[in-house]
């Protein structure tokens, strides 16, 4: 069976036509505002309507960032869109032509999904996926089940605490797992770096324009591909933590293989190898136990409309 | 179903008939010597004949500490016991009079299940049992099922970490959660404090009969109970490091409820509202979400047993 | 002897006489602009000149926010006013009319001076000056002579790493000891705690205005006194944080006094009973050695001035 | 002026003449008992009236491993030694044939002496000795004079708290800097290695002589000279946390130079070089001030007689 998957990013929707084996057949995007939240719906519902008029499709999963309600109904709290215990799937499909289940997914979980059934993961049972973003997301696949919680707000890694006292995170509380291992603290840290050690950072700064505040991520990974030391260490640093982090998921679910996700993949090995060291290093019982595989994603910005799609029509 | 549930410790096991409603019908100990499995083995097979020719049962469960392989047969590695990959299921199966089938599972996940299905957790789909005793032993439950992980390794949640640098663990690792939220932490800090503050810390050596090194769990919850400020704050300390590393589980599973197991249960509220306080405290997103329920464990030392047996006929 | 000092400010100068017992005999004011070095000087030596025609003076004191060279005539760096070596004693000596020595001190330094000669401190031989304001600015009084350092950079106290990778510092650093023991940690802990903890924060938020981002020390003080249980928690935490790194100190440098300065200090008891709790419990060897006072300081915003004006006729 | 230093180990006492330019003439030892004060009182002054037979001494002191107090005639507290607020100087004055003045000094204030006065720091006038045995002892020299602080225990700096919530120190406190940078953390980090990845560790544990509970420092230098990678990165570790510290004694003290003292010397620069690049990392201002240097001490056990032999006649 064909389904449809959305992707509802604060400004835009992408939409896509999924088969079985996980390829987009047909693919719209629409333009939205993340204060209108029913202008929201029609986007969604006019784009799924268009792409169900050349598709036949079973079903419709939509990929919302928020705290989703764990029949997959609604969406309960959105850090970026004005949705708060908002019955999403109905709005939708109160507005479509066609009668076919909607159902809502967190995006992580969406794109941990995606990974799981056509990814890096395919032929694995217990999974973790680590999307190292802005923030660092999360999917959580027990035994070919997606863990979505009681509340269905499982998955959000990020936010466990790796360093007690350590950087403020959003969320209000110290020491985030995701203020240590996502792209903004690698961004954090270079623009500290440059702070602490002008001379160290010098082509780091020069990458960015001659600012050291409009460093970004890809400026540290092309100095690090260039051999650059601070640049190689900065990867290095943000791969420790993403290891040892994910040492302690290990310690409690056990899975036989983590992905990595997000922009920072394209540093390939210079973040990948420090990640594993750190991860082997810091697991528990070693010797004793197999050692999880750590690998990059397969999928890029497609996987939440993949993940969506797939998981609607379970 | 009539099952029979097997605790086996470092010196004895305890053996017993349980029920569908776990309850123990009839119960047998045996002692056995660490360094001679074959002996074990032996006691084992004894006691489970001796009790099934009295009672009808379907099943045997063998609560072991440590790695057991997913599909229940055998112990990988044990700390107290010289198991190396060793096929415990078929050696006590082969030992047996009657035919039914044996189970090996970790000793904490089946104190876990037997909360799970007849104690505090009753009423739960998505628990994490915490058992706080020499270490800091687990389990969790999702969606019913019990989580063993791919290896079988899953729930070793005294492993994670929660101190960077922190205080160093038998594991070889620094900064384990256990160091911080376990029986032996709190002996430890309660004898440190007695260094750093002897004034302080004189009612507490008082109880031990006069030597700090003496001084051992049961000090200082009576201590506690007696009002002592010191020893309150040495229960409220560990609370808050049981509640803390609970609030990360929590970011990881979103269970709806934990359940606190182990010895140090005697101090009751002087242990459970630090807990609950902190974990309210470091939870992520408070008040965009449910707040799990943290409650004692129900089952005392029997919870081996009954959890086993429990699992055996599943 | 009396003797004129500046405290030079990044938009104003505040010079004062000071007679032998520290009283302020008269005072005058300059505006002054950050980036216009020259004329910093001319509102020195005008100020200085006027001040000079009325009263007898032996020497002039120059308390400056920045790194001064050990003998005392330049700045080598300001944060907040365009001096990179600069000979400020001498450009504002070519200036005045009057023919007196006139040196340059570190502002913190002058200020910890003032407690010492005529303040909180003045019977001690041995003092530590922790000024908490924006920053956590220090002074070190050793065997009755300001510790200056070898290149006059001493006494940074605020840069001292107390986490481990903690909260970054705007010296590029992790876990310097000012991001958990100044006004801007209490500020900045007080709006995370409104993210984490609305419903606590409710008192908070509403002296700010309704905006946590407008919550400051203020507030926090005002709430505490109050009876609003976050606030209190709030400072006792900032008061932890500085009693423990105290202890640090005086691990160090075994003094007898410590001297709490900045605007924190309008907190009282609220602050200091936490600051003394957390130094003597984190004290080595208490029981052993004597305990250090901790105290408040005595003068305000005129340390600086009383300071430079003493140590500039020594 | 000679003068004669008294190294007082718990079980022995070295004794030497030594000249003005801090070379020793002439050296007795003699065995002692910690528990009988009176005897080593005794032994003490044997080989001072022995050495005084042949060389004509000026001074005597005393260095002992203790709280001493700040007028130089009394042990407070020792750790190994049965001496409580003992008049040291005074029993073994009593003692003595010749009439010359006795002073006792905390040992590693004499060690770091013997260095800034003859050693790596004779060219200094600000310095920090940290000697890194079984502790991390420490002295602190400012603009030529020695810091004892008011009490006599100043220069403690072993128990300066780099890790909140770090390891647990014999001083009854957690994350005490000697915990990270001494001796007995390196042989404690090597063998908690060998647990945690007893692959890496085969050449160390092989060295121990095959009991990883056996294994020692030497061990450790030894393997890395040899290029083993798990040797190395144990130097480099506890490297960078001497380093790091330093660097928070510099922002108080600002020293021109750190002296390294005791048996992890040996490693030289596989221990060194870490140290010099975590401090330069981790000083804030870096590119504002200068960079203090660091070195390996000169003396090696004789260090505390010459030292206290200088102290003594000044």
């Amino acid at each position: 069976m064909h389904a449809i998957g959305v992707d509802i990013g604060g400004t835009k929707i992408a939409v896509g036509v999924v088969d079985e084996a996980g390829r987009i057949l047909a693919k719209v995007r629409r333009d939205t505002a993340a204060d209108d939240v029913a202008s929201i719906d029609r986007a969604i519902a006019d784009a799924c309507t268009e792409l169900a008029r050349e598709h036949e499709v079973g079903a419709i999963g939509l990929a919302a960032a928020g705290f989703v309600s764990p029949d997959r109904s609604s969406v309960l709290f959105a850090p970026n869109i004005a949705w708060r215990e908002y019955p999403l799937a109905q709005r939708v499909g109160d507005l479509l032509d066609v009668d076919v289940p909607v159902v809502v997914e967190n995006d992580a979980n969406a794109a941990g999904w995606a990974e799981f059934r056509f990814g890096a993961a395919h032929d694995a049972t217990d999974m973790i996926m680590l999307t190292v973003g802005t923030g660092l997301g999360g999917a959580v696949v027990v035994d070919r089940e997606l863990v979505r919680g009681k509340w269905g707000v499982a998955a959000e890694v990020g936010h466990m605490r790796v360093v007690p006292g350590g950087h403020y995170c959003g969320c209000g509380h110290e020491g985030c797992w995701e203020q240590y291992a996502s792209g903004s603290a690698l961004v954090r840290d270079a623009r500290q770096a440059a702070v602490a050690n002008p001379d160290a950072a010098r082509r780091l700064v020069e990458l960015a324009g001659g600012d050291r505040e409009d460093i970004q991520g890809p400026h540290v990974t092309q100095a690090a591909q260039e051999g650059d030391p601070l640049a190689i260490e900065l990867l290095a640093t943000l791969g420790r933590w993403i290891g040892e982090g994910a040492a302690s998921v290990a310690a409690l679910l056990d899975p036989e293989l983590f992905v990595i996700g997000g922009g920072v993949g394209a540093a390939g090995d210079l973040l990948l190898l420090p990640v594993r060291k750190a991860y082997e290093a810091q697991l528990s019982a070693l010797g004793h136990r197999p050692v999880a595989q750590i690998e990059l994603a397969k999928h890029g910005n497609e996987a939440g409309i993949v993940g969506a799609a797939d998981l609607a029509r379970r």
